[in-house]
């Protein structure tokens, strides 16, 4: 593999204007869940120069809707293609898909945004913009490793699979698709924004939505009444309580130092219509991590009884059941073995790029690893560009350095996985 | 006093269909904040009926706009006016305000409603719609009461000075207009919803709006970031605190048998934007009581005091204090002494119509006798035929025959009050 380090680094080195470029038509184009289009023409012109044997379609059909994986708002993807382009081993090699997500979060309030949400605009070795982090700036280092080992003339005997795919924010019908069309590999990897961190294990997590009832009274007379929101304090007790439980049961060495695993987050609250009247009616709606070892199911049900459990203490409750609905997205958690080749092949060519040992996590939310893992049985691990702290932030950057020393890293991991033909 | 017992009686017996058919047509009038005309021209036609000296006028002014106890959502009450109508006295005897308010609340989700919420529907004795216990019962019980003095052939000594007010529900500032406008008496009755009880004290109460900060973060990383929803957990238990502190200090025997004789309720709650992020802001709205011999200021100071301790127990609150902003309706306090004639005249008559004792209580809510006590220096007492639980609320409705019980007990307390002239 040192054979190619310097050919590799030097072609990456002389394709920095191409793949700044790059990224910045692909961050102006405002690629949020049903706008892909125009950004993965731009992928789709650079598959083409590439000569990669490339494949388009619109998501859909009964087994993708009717598949258990299968989460979405949407009921058709008309417009929204996925875009997967092969790179052709000789053979004899191992297989390798490079998956990455061409869908973007919402920008959110332009007005905490210092400049336009899709500027592109590069100051001080960063580039800005929604997508810039995640996860556009990992594509473009997939495609900028891609290029190298074509330009190297280097011949893999290995196929790689560039997958350029849709919903991935909302739960990852893009990446289930492609797993159903057919797409196998020997491994994954996908660079979602991991500040260049290694992530063999990817918790999972799912949405809810929690319904408090209480009793309506006028609020000087509010002991008539029963308010929904001192019950839904009881609930956000139980909630937390939960969390620390299930957390104080995680050993595992990759969630070294990290406060909270996997995390219950409440993130919005809405309730009551009137300041002088007890409110009878509380919505809550969250996140909850699920544990890389542990099912969805397993999940979902330990949250229930968890709420269950408060009308043992509450008579309220017992006659006024919280209600629990999961909603919105949903990601299944994945994980490799620790010592699984694909991640030893990662970390040795992280090290001959960077000369230091890369950092082994487990991730703090969920990605399509864990589609691939568990649904396409491909061992997948995600190590990309991004900024972890931005994603999904106002003023969302990323650092270029780190694209072009992620581009070389996959490309010499590769190399490696997939082989050389002689 | 006795003399006039059976032919006041018999007077308000004979007016019993000319009194629900006054009260029907008033329901049918949805007199809702800024849609009083048609409501008002109902209660002029019957003053002219009864040839009271009536006083017309579309409430205004820098003296009310610029007074201290004035509040509104309004700059200009154009086509909103206020009635006076007054049954002159013989000279010589004490005089009495009746006042009652013409605007309603807002009839709120009509799916909760059996019937229009506008109907005027008689059923079992009866008669529902918005405004019929809050308080057009009650208005209709002051015009029948001044009706059966006027047919009996009583000549009272006192003026009788009835009121139908404007802006009640938003603060009362139709009341302040009329007190402005000159309009004085000894004493008044306000016929509110009080399920026939007397109340000679009123607690105030005041809107509030509560900022609580916090620092967003990715829900899977939940433990860079603070929940505002966390801290608001804090705030509402401080307030919870200052409730049972300021409570705990109420002996008065008028508040005997009350579970929270003056409470804060904590009526809306809204914050966070997304499931998955912590959120950094959350809005409470709440009303505030306000102890009747404490002033407005006093209740506002130990509101914002006892918030700004929490600073001491918890530095996020220093770094980012809770905002508080007084906004929207308020009511001033009220309450007359214990052994006040107005009182006692009123309890003899309620004995001699009801032949037992009536409950005397302190009020839940504030009232517009705040304003005629502390700003009118009009000694006041809260007494009327309504029932408490159904106002605001759907399907509200008034029980007739209190209506007209109601009447009996202010016509006879007029002629107590005011004097009879030979």
């Amino acid at each position: 593999m040192m054979d190619y380090k310097s050919s590799i680094h030097n072609s990456i080195k002389n394709n920095r204007l191409k793949g700044i470029n790059l990224l910045k038509k692909l961050v102006l184009e405002e690629s949020t869940q049903g706008k892909e289009t125009s950004a993965q023409a731009i992928i789709i012109e650079k598959c083409r120069e590439l000569s990669l044997k490339i494949d388009i379609w619109e998501p859909g059909g009964n087994q993708l809707f009717n598949h258990s994986a299968f989460v979405s708002p949407r009921s058709n993807f008309a417009g929204s293609p996925n875009v997967v382009a092969v790179l052709q081993g000789t053979g004899g090699g191992r297989s390798m898909i490079l998956n990455g997500h061409i869908d973007v979060v919402p920008e959110g309030n332009p007005d905490q945004w210092k400049e336009d949400p899709y500027s592109g605009l590069i100051k001080d070795g960063k580039l800005f913009g929604r997508g810039s982090t995640d996860m556009k700036g990992g594509n473009v280092a997939l495609l900028l490793a891609i290029e190298a080992i074509i330009q190297t003339g280097i011949k893999l005997k290995g196929d790689v699979i560039f997958q350029s795919v849709i919903e991935e924010e909302s739960g990852g019908a893009g990446t289930l698709a492609a797993i159903l069309r057919g797409y196998q590999a020997d491994g994954a990897i996908i660079p979602e924004p991991t500040n260049m961190r290694i992530f063999p294990k990817q918790q999972g997590s799912l949405w809810f939505r929690l319904f408090v009832q209480g009793r309506s009274a006028h609020g000087g007379t509010r002991y008539e009444g029963v308010s929904a929101l001192e019950k839904s304090m009881i609930v956000i007790k139980a909630i937390l309580d939960l969390e620390k439980e299930r957390n104080e049961n995680i050993t595992d060495p990759l969630y070294h130092g990290i406060p909270i695993p996997v995390p219950i987050n409440i993130g919005t609250i809405k309730g009551g219509s009137w300041p002088s009247s007890v409110p009878d009616s509380i919505v809550m709606e969250g996140r909850m991590g699920v544990i890389p070892e542990e099912t969805v199911e397993q999940a979902k049900n330990m949250f229930e009884t968890a709420l269950g459990q408060i009308g043992e203490e509450d008579n309220w409750f017992e006659e006024h059941p919280i209600v629990v609905e999961w909603w919105g997205a949903r990601w299944i958690p994945g994980m490799i073995a620790e010592n699984h080749e694909l991640l030893t092949s990662l970390k040795t060519a992280y090290n001959q790029v960077l000369n230091k040992e890369p950092v082994i996590e487990a991730s703090p939310w969920g990605t399509d690893a864990g589609l691939l893992t568990r649904v396409g049985n491909i061992p997948s691990v995600v190590f990309g560009p991004g900024t972890t702290e931005v994603a999904h932030f106002p003023n969302e950057y990323i650092e270029l350095e780190r694209m072009f020393d992620c581009a070389e890293i996959i490309a010499l991991t590769l190399i490696d996985w997939c082989g050389v033909s002689d």
